[in-house]
């Protein structure tokens, strides 16, 4: 497919090396152009937005956050006015209910067609195609995505005709992967306290009932207390737990965890954590059980 | 081995069986007489904790809480002081920290061994001999109790050389289990009033991240809000939780989710849920957003 | 002083009436024209906000949240472009911190003065002139505004030179009479379940350590599970946490107790108190512990 | 009126000095006998609890937790057999629901009446006879004791006929004292990381809404971050939160946000603050915020 390609952070260009490689016709656009210059296999440059979405048959957006999408779409040179009726918007990163429900009108507007397409895995699950794609927008839409989809993931769902859906439903499983973070940093900071070895308590835990990744590699780096390399960052952990949140009070949910979770992000920014891996606020919890880390 | 078994609820009952099974040679004892003569193979019915434990290599109890276990230990015609020196106590139910210490100094006092074994599993785990084995206190004691593991379980973990570690790391599991139900009702609430189908999303973790037994049976009741057949009942539930808090606060360690599943259940029995099983907590969860399980 | 006056809701009118006893020239603009109409004593109706800043010494804002007077500032006809140099805009309304931030600049840029002064009291205690003023802004800027201060308050308190200080302090303030009905009603269904009258309770409690007007007021509402009349909608007690939790999100502060206190706004909201009395949150204690209000 | 005193800690000891003083006759007993010595104008010295009780109209005992007053009550040489038919026993500890009912059961197998009379107020208020007193019994039996809550208080309010229900109103009331301190702690917080002088804030906020003597006294301690002198230790205060939350459990009262100060607490005891105020663990939320108090 001819597709533009809007944000090549780590998971961005990762995910269009991909598409470059299945045989995706790809003009790249990033705020600081050499990291698109340096994409292999790619068609074209693109000077804005809007450029990148001229004559494509799908946009991709991979991008921080809703303040970067809501630029590079109704911001100057955004591509909103650019992409012919019929095409699709793909968004990829985790964006606000809010932003999925504002490009949802925005583009039909225009005879557009979105798919909110956001994504479960980090950088090295984009660089081996392995991510998992949570689509939700109209069947035809997505299927006509499926090339795409098929190029950066294993696996795509499709969760709802409403794009916003996809949105909930990646916020609630990022919920549910912070969560994993803060149980078991209660329950590590418990047997640690009681001398118990951590790493055998996790052994145990993910050879029976809690053998999922989810707990070997996040268990794994609050039983090691050791949050290295930093993949995402502790103000982006922040940010999606608040779009959770925001999500939740729009459909009138409470998410006490949720908010416990959030509770401990901003200690862990104000405890000087700006720079840690998300995963580092476990280290709130084990600072208030008076274990210290280093 | 010899063994004196003391408790034949749902769980202890298919524990006794398969130690039976295994060729073990057991002298049973219940409140209720009627469940310890019903027990086939059982090469004797003990009118007393005391005659249970006299002559046996080792005693293992199974009982409902800590009050249930004092009573048979402490009590009138208890088994403390009918155990031989020498012999091992192996309790298996989940007890408190301040009971596995209790018990381990009254054991140490009269010469006898105390193994703290607590096992994961519900009683059909238990039936199959599938239970996880948790067990903590000397080595050669709980080597020599190692043919009772192997014939009620599928695996055990040696966590420590005093009894109380299991009990924290048990508590530490079971809190870790309640911390599934209560996030996915949260995450399950947050998609379900996006509109969300509660299975798909299921689905979705459990093929991905989250592909571990406990999501999917605990998952899979919240996403379906059934809660039956009732294996453990919510003031057990409770109770668990309320151990889990005090292991922690004697040790020092807040577990500010452990004090909000603590609340859910609380408010699960005050609004009559005595005799639900102890994971449709996760209706409280709904109802504070809303939604309505019938 | 020459006083444009914007925003006539319950307690806009108040304060605008008291205003023109005190002897203010007061020009009028409301959204729907016919609540500046009935004021007595107005010197002009304005048809747009700029209409009502032109020639103004102060622009007084009163609105029901951020966009309300993101409206009337910046949007079309707005007063920003109409308010002299050294004129002031004093806002009166409960603001983020953010958009106190953004006027504080917005009218640097245009040399008019900006003062945030929020206040304190209920509708009645607006119409008895017997508001409490928070404000915040250059030294200056205060004393000029004085006589309208004195004119709707029983006192003023100046905390600090940047405009976001006064948002900091009513937000904080705001959270604390949400926090005495939360406490309130935790404290209530403990006793009541114990059989004890909670008149009684409250009269104990006021006559002693709690004697203080938000004490009687909320906790008598509480201690009666009364909660008319409707001063104050729920959505908009939820708005107010909601600031307060972001205003605290953005200095990096925990704030443990307003979540929870978020939380119950919210089930309020999803179980059908869009109607109600923001105080009426302490229902959905009483409901968690089983209690029920009818 | 004859009265056995038992507990002469800092606040029995001034609660004595004012029986003895208002004429009632002193028989006291002490753990470490010196205290009882030392007082002025004692009867007699009891060497035992039974010895205090002997021939006593009432016996009053002020003790610092359930398990001393169940040692002087049930122990060795206990008063409880010795208490005559018909007296007595006035409890004015923080004592739990539990041990409240315990004791109401005892005393009515042997004759005896039983009156809890929990009391608010710190030392300096025992001293100056300005105690609140908090009473539960029998109607008769309160009556009888007017001479003693006269002799060591400004008011007696009679808040049942069930003792435990002066436990759970005490244990009420405690918990809202220490949701002053964390309510303020929060607001604190917030308000210092925008620049605002909390001793500006305060004065604001206890010269309006929150005029009450609890605010002045603890809002004052966390506005100037200064937790001297220490009047009540913080495994005291720890103490008191923890029978509240059992007195809910036991009547089925979710109280999220005593659980919060709960968690509060245990992390000032991890952090060091064994022998501070109470009060101190204001410091864990302003650590949590980045704030630190030295």
């Amino acid at each position: 497919m001819k597709v533009g390609f809007i944000g090549l952070g780590a998971m961005g260009r990762a995910m269009a090396e991909n598409l470059v490689r299945a045989g995706h016709e790809l003009v790249a656009y990033n705020r600081t152009r050499e990291r698109a210059e340096s994409l292999p296999g790619v068609a074209a440059i693109a000077n804005t937005p809007a450029e990148a979405a001229r004559g494509a048959e799908a946009v991709l957006t991979m991008l921080a956050d809703d303040q970067a999408l809501e630029a590079v779409a109704f911001g100057e040179a955004g591509f909103l006015p650019a992409l012919a009726p019929g095409a699709v918007h793909v968004s990829s990163s985790t964006i606000s209910v809010a932003l999925a429900e504002r490009l949802t009108q925005a583009h039909a507007e225009r005879g557009q067609r979105f798919v909110a397409a956001p994504v479960f895995g980090r950088p090295e699950a984009a660089q081996q195609a392995k991510l998992f794609v949570v689509a939700a927008g109209e069947h035809a839409a997505i299927a006509d995505c499926r090339p795409v989809f098929d190029a950066i993931g294993q696996k795509t769902f499709a969760v709802g005709e409403e794009p916003r859906m996809a949105s909930a439903v990646k916020l609630g499983g990022n919920f549910l992967i912070a969560n994993v973070i803060e149980s078991m940093a209660e329950a590590v900071a418990l047997i640690r306290k009681h001398g118990v070895d951590p790493e055998k308590f996790l052994d145990l835990l993910t050879s029976t009932l809690f053998s999922a990744p989810v707990y070997k590699t996040y268990g794994g780096k609050v039983a090691r207390d050791e949050y290295q390399p930093v993949g995402f960052k502790m103000p982006l952990g922040l940010k999606d737990i608040r779009l959770t949140l925001a999500a939740a009070e729009t459909v009138r949910v409470p998410m006490p965890v949720a908010a416990v979770i959030r509770d401990h992000m901003i200690a862990a920014l104000a405890q000087g954590m700006e720079n840690a891996d998300w995963s580092a606020f476990a280290r709130i919890v084990a600072r208030n059980a008076g274990l210290d880390g280093d």
